[in-house]
């Protein structure tokens, strides 16, 4: 199924090593602004080659909007985006044609399906997210009739963190990590420069905050607002856990410290906290959306690695590809776009439950 | 949307004080062996007033099975179940009629529907999750042809946690908590006596294994096994967090430390670890399938909290209704049946992808 | 697949000869009117047992509210109706216990299967469609908010037509066949008597007009107004064949012959013609909207026909059972449903399509 | 919705005077082979510019595979399939740039979405009926596996009908209307030629039959194969009627008449006559599937009509762009298409349905 939304839908199709990837998405109001550039800039955050952290692999990503838009405006029609693969040097893969790498879909993709692109990682690839970005950068288009803002960054990469109290959304796109503390930025440096040239990769943490969320937004009892972010999220590659508001700390903590209190101040409704992280009983409570999510280190190292190759003998494996030391980082923008259309969907789904 | 699942999916309805709660479960294969008796276990394994760390409510959570079932098997149309509600005594909620518990979705729900049963939770009420684990004993019928085994338990109560080195899996139903550790009970038991005693609640962490568990199951890119299980264990009520595998912790490691290692021995493929909790790019590996979620305390306490009423005035509030200390630990029931529904549909999905 | 609908969604449940049979209503928005005495009236339109031709089997259909309202109004939860079966006399199906009766879904549910509830016709029942009827009630409640009005009527009962010059909608409830011309209501009641005395039966065709239709309903390419409502009349029982406006009778005709001109009337469109029948690229167009459907005779009649038995040996099958003559007739109000839920679903879907 | 079907499901895009239209085909299993050179023949049989009595737009229609293939055979993921637009000569639709066509999609499209790619019927173009075809063409290759076989023909053009004592399916690709009765070919020429010399159109019946039906496809109550069967036909532009089996005609039959009556002849069960059309309960019988649809006359022809503009002034409108006489014609392929998705979707649920 590589379809994701309910209103506001979108399709995405295409291989690592084939001649595109892209899009279709199915849902967008019409008369809203889309062209190539207001598209660009979101995949130009997301593309490799940029920075050296992340896969020198060269990718321009310039889409194409093939349907869907009359005269700059949207039509109501499915929106068709095309994004040409450019390089896709298969030559670099000679070693994962006919072994699995340990801890990557290789090998359940050939189980499941019985063929595999040995070329590279196919459709399970973090190149197919590219589409992902493209698709939540149509839906930013709804989000902004309601002035709604997302903010993605990261918190944590490998064992080095963030300071909550340096955090200035201001600094997030004046460094290579996406990272709102710029006290932290020399020391991931430092961090990421070891952990390539030992070949080896590590994970991270990218927190969401929307800010202008509206109140309503989600859908009971299985199709609340989180439980579709934590699906949508999940669903990025790499991802190991989701956490909404305070999280997994919620376990620990008592019912009288995480009530987020409420005060009619002068008509306005005011909450004292928001460890709920904007979400009550799956709908949004009108306060700042928090989301966390973690990503394990790629599977694609330079490590030698014990696995099988597609024979069943036993042997070892490295894989030479260009890949991301921390594929994190550029899971920021992923998350985002995700995030983006999961609140379209909501917002126009929210449309259709009153009379 | 009270609907779940793809082929093998389950609609609930039902509030905590209305009549009767209840679900249909359309897709259920035909010619399984089914009757109240088969369901009833997993209800009992629920339902409140069994201990004093859970709601002093008494339902006895009976059963009725109104179609899709003759003569003892399951005929392929849908069926409907039903449970009575008995106890809904809403004398108890006389301060919840007009005014909002914080952290609740009591508010939430009153500005999306304009109008919300106020005799208690209603629908947000986690009595809904008696039809999860009614839905969850059928799909267990279709996991048995398969023997594969699902089992729930705490790792955590508040700040206390089980230990590791003495999991007994033969110990989870010897004790109020489904802990698997032994020794933690009596610890559990002082601190959540103390906790009742203070008019307070916690919070709980839930592991879930499941045995026997197929190679194949899930349905990239956006119908992952990890996403549709994120998505469905967050629909629990008060759930904030889900992880997969090591989860969370994957963003400190290393991708040199995290590679489940695959070997073949005399046929068989064998893993030097489980890191990925059994998924692999949203497919499951025939490894042990290994997730947790974290509950959040209940805001139904009796510690006052302010908060505002129906006409927006401030306010104070305490919740004098029977409410569990620590819903974390009905929460086991309920993870359990979610993820039955899940690998039972995923099952008959995958049978639609081969030709 | 037992549900039907994208935002205003029902799913139906229960055998013939189980103890009850029912639907659960999922996406009616919140605040409307509803009380079983609301629904009441269309399941009295369609029950057993009113009049010499219809069925002798008596059922009161007295529905019952089990969720989703509350205090008079609906809360926006899901809506839970239930009837019980009062006669069941399942003595009456001896001779089908063991026998497939021809053109009847018999063979085929046993084949699908591999079992069938051989008390009576089971899921496959027009005992289902009440089901419907109680969910076309609550629809309703949405179409009456846009003052859209549904028609249904009999055009023909066996080889026995209307004219329709003779067409006045106020004697559709003046006879036993929802007939609109009272000259005719003789002339079926001759027939019938006749076919019924033979142990034979007859088809029908029935046709549905919607006042006050409302402009952009429908959603091209595949969910389509007209599609849509050929979906859901063809999946009444016994249904052959669905039209739209002019229907089968299109294809003998020229363009120019069809063009539903318009015209500009002091600022209010106005049409020539509906040939179109209120449907345009599969979005309306704010004429009423006009359908048909025609229904085959049962084939649970007392004339001797060959067939086959469980075992496979042939034999001959006279259906004993109390049947409808002609079930066309009771398949008025079953179509005026499908056909309110149907325009209840888009006319929220289509509220979703903008910003 | 631009998606149509379950699991093998594609959703098309693009727009008759963009600058390509396609589709992405989800669901398709591994391990098909696959090729343009497989899906082309099936474009060639609907594409326009072929006779005189098809539009004279050129499109050769040539179909590109984006994703999915991997040396020749499908790999699981999704199929995106292209097809440029060639001859998209907008200058011919002056006319229609700010007048509605009576009985054409330009009007309504303009009232719900609030613009319209004036340049051509955008979306609502039979253009898009390509990407159907082109689906429909990797559909049959889960067919094939089953040896299920489509055939679909001419029955009538206007007023003109194939004689049924002449039906020879090996004729229906020697002439230009797909016409197995060879002796009416000589009858529609002449007709279609007067009719396009007065700038005319007219409507057309097609019928489809399937050979080797498997037993037990289609899903009650709401996913019936005919009731999909039915959406899927009238999803294509210009249809208004859809008939099974005896379809219409079963209104004035006897249940005696339309008994399907079943003999066990040696082991096989066969059946004395197919009223039904291959349908019974909604779900196929292993007879021979038998639909019908009825095609209008196409709104675009030279005889003027009255209209309005798209600022409300009463108008007269021809329509001078290269359009079919009849459109019904090149209707047989889209209808094949549709009926290869639809089988194939159900045959892969079918699998869904059993433990």
């Amino acid at each position: 199924m590589n379809r994701f939304g309910e209103i506001f839908t979108f399709t995405t199709w295409g291989e690592s090593h084939g001649p595109a990837i892209g899009c279709v998405i199915d849902g967008c109001p019409s008369l809203l602004d889309l062209s190539p550039e207001i598209i660009q800039p979101y995949l130009n955050k997301r593309r490799p080659g940029q920075s050296k952290f992340t896969t020198q692999r060269q990718e321009q990503d310039v889409v194409h909007i093939l349907s869907g838009v009359f005269e700059g405006k949207t039509t109501g029609t499915p929106i068709s985006l095309i994004i040409y693969n450019e390089d896709h040097r298969s030559a670099d893969y000679g070693d994962i044609a006919n072994k699995f790498r340990p801890s990557h879909a290789d090998y359940v993709y050939y189980k499941k399906y019985g063929i595999r692109d040995y070329r590279g990682g196919g459709r399970s690839s973090a190149r197919e997210t590219a589409s992902r970005v493209a698709a939540g950068a149509v839906a930013r288009q709804v989000l902004n009739k309601h002035n709604i803002q997302i903010i993605g960054y990261i918190r944590q990469i490998g064992c080095q963190q963030i300071n909550d109290a340096n955090i200035d959304f201001s600094q997030i796109d004046n460094n290579d990590f996406f990272c709102p503390d710029q006290s932290a930025v020399q020391k991931f440096t430092d961090y990421l420069l070891d952990i390539r040239k030992k070949g080896d990769s590590v994970g991270a943490v990218i927190e969401l905050v929307v800010k202008n969320m509206p109140i309503a937004l989600g859908e009971p009892i299985y199709n609340k607002l989180d439980a579709r972010i934590a699906s949508g999220l999940m669903s990025i590659n790499a991802v190991k856990s989701v956490d909404i508001g305070i999280g997994h700390d919620a376990a620990s903590k008592q019912g009288s410290q995480l009530a987020d209190e409420m005060f009619n101040n002068n008509g306005k409704i005011e909450f004292s906290s928001n460890y709920s992280g904007g979400v009550l009983g799956g709908i949004s409570s009108g306060q700042d959306l928090i989301v966390r999510f973690a990503v394990k280190p790629t599977s694609s190292i330079l490590v030698p690695r014990s696995t099988i190759d597609i024979d069943g003998n036993n042997c070892q494996i490295i894989t030479k590809g260009r890949h991301d030391p921390c594929v994190g980082i550029r899971a920021v923008p992923v998350g985002e776009a995700m995030l983006a259309t999961i609140i379209a969907d909501f917002l126009l789904l929210n449309q259709a439950r009153k009379i």
